[in-house]
């Protein structure tokens, strides 16, 4: 089968990947949509610092050795369609529409589906699922838009760990998928002030699309010159954030970090303890949330036509990470195989 | 009357510092003890960057500016006997022993008693507090212990912060005296296993005295290879101490920051990331915590006999700041007026 693959930091098309065959608890799928997140694309130019990075926090406990030297499979963001299921394995019928957390069950254990040499991913005609995961695609739910629920899940989750009440001000710091998500989250969740910056007039319009009362243009300013929020969403991930954010808000605030800084940063830990500042990192989703996600992206809560701007090929991949480099053009691109 | 004062880094004892004079709603006390914190003996060697730092934090709004070539008064840990009332103003008797938030209420606003060119603090023979804010020492509690309200406050809010249940392990880095506060406030909580790290013998012994179930000498490796704490206590306050519980903590620990760092310092936002760590920086105390930590004193909840181990007279403070250099030698030292 045809399959999208990194090979020495670019995205290239194979042909002849075999098809995966479904084990006990697996089910064979045909992806009809997956979007391409910024995790990839920083994979893509960065994936030894990576790896590396991930092995000094899991100190040799955790995590699925990847030979940047052969090819690896990505893409976490899709929808897909029931083939077959494996031996001995109840799931949904044939044809039934699905999407699950990339996690892939084996008889060896449990693995992320996020890069592999050898599980395929999203950017392929057919993967692998584990049949207990699997959501069936709501309420006839586009099944483009089902490629949101997991950037949006990430969201949830971020907005869920701050515990901000519907009188808190937010801010945004990012209006990325990451800082749209969360502005998603934060509306669903009926925050009656949401702040959103960034530099991007392109991105500021698709914030204010997903539910930002307000947006700043970055380039303006602090935005804390603007918002005293009790609550600020770091969805920027690079270094510098912290600290300013720590320097320039009023005591008490919650930070709650989403944005994903891989480089040492540095900070002034007694910005922090003059103003009592709580920091709350955070990682991906817990699978309920998933399902919540998914549930608001079928019930219409959000809507995310916009946040999709782009449609390609598996062909296309390479091409669509280049692309997304500039965030003018484009928010979200889906791979279609 | 007598004062030490801090004078081009050096404290040195004055006796023509005019008697302070009690406005509305102020008490001219007798100071009978007063503890020496770190916190001064780092405004003594480094007050240039500490003031610079509450000017950026501040960023104009706050503080109170002091002059550094000129004397200053310090001293914030103090037990003292009620003298007289300002005009108008209700209070103790005369000979009632007391403590109190080291803060100033005047005509002119809230000024803390910490550092500064005006204001009298604890070493002195007698300083001027605020009436609404004393709070007499019950239960017959001896004034030298008393000193310790404030110090014992630090560690009470700290604990308080970290909402720490019976059942979770908590690891207090640093046997200083904010590290022991928070160890003996851990114990009043009812935390069942509380392991402190510490490079000074003495200062173990102490945090075994306060109540820790175990201690761990730092020089013999990572305490995190001997027990995964769900609650991490940073009382150390040196640059690499948070970045080094980021990379060794396991997910999902709440690290409460107590050590004051007063340096930039450099960590890697992805270790906390991939762990979702919480990290809550503290500062000080709610006048409520005051009085609790003053309230288990008097009760003997928590025995500070052997934190105190030295006791100087105003003209031996200079001394004293020397010899706390030296964590074999000392835990508190008090000056007795």
């Amino acid at each position: 089968m045809r399959a999208a693959v990194l090979r020495d930091g670019r995205m290239v098309l194979r042909d002849d990947v075999p098809d995966p065959i479904p084990g006990l608890g697996q089910v064979l799928v045909a992806i009809r949509a997956c979007g391409i997140c910024g995790s990839d694309l920083h994979f893509a130019a960065h994936g030894r610092q990576m790896l590396d990075m991930t092995e000094r926090v899991m100190r040799g406990s955790g995590g699925t050795a990847v030979d940047l030297t052969r090819d690896i499979f990505m893409g976490h963001e899709f929808s897909a369609e029931v083939l077959e299921a494996g031996p001995d394995t109840d799931t949904h019928p044939a044809g039934t529409m699905v999407t699950s957390i990339p996690v892939l069950l084996s008889a060896t254990g449990v693995e992320p589906i996020v890069y592999s040499n050898h599980t395929v991913g999203g950017y392929a005609e057919r993967m692998l699922l584990s049949a207990p995961l699997l959501l069936p695609i709501p309420n006839g739910l586009d099944l483009k838009h089902a490629t949101l629920t997991e950037p949006m899940a990430v969201g949830l989750h971020a907005v869920n760990k701050s515990n901000i009440a519907a009188g808190e001000t937010a801010l945004v710091l990012g209006c990325g998928p990451i800082g749209v998500a969360i502005i998603a989250a934060l509306r669903a969740r009926g925050v009656e002030n949401i702040v959103a910056s960034g530099f991007s007039t392109k991105r500021r319009e698709l914030a204010t699309t997903v539910g930002a009362h307000q947006t700043l243009d970055a380039a303006d300013g602090s935005p804390f010159d603007t918002v005293q929020p009790a609550v600020v969403f770091e969805a920027i991930g690079v270094p510098g954030i912290i600290d300013d954010v720590l320097l320039r808000a009023r005591p008490g605030t919650r930070l709650v970090v989403a944005g994903v800084c891989m480089e040492a940063d540095t900070f002034h830990p007694f910005f922090a303890i003059a103003k009592e500042i709580n920091v709350q990192f955070c990682l991906a989703y817990t699978p309920e949330e998933f399902a919540e996600s998914l549930r608001g992206l079928a019930e219409g809560e959000t809507d995310v036509t916009a946040l999709i701007t782009g449609e390609v090929g598996l062909d296309g991949v390479g091409a669509a990470f280049d692309d997304l480099a500039d965030p003018e053009r484009h928010g979200k691109i889906l791979v279609t195989p």
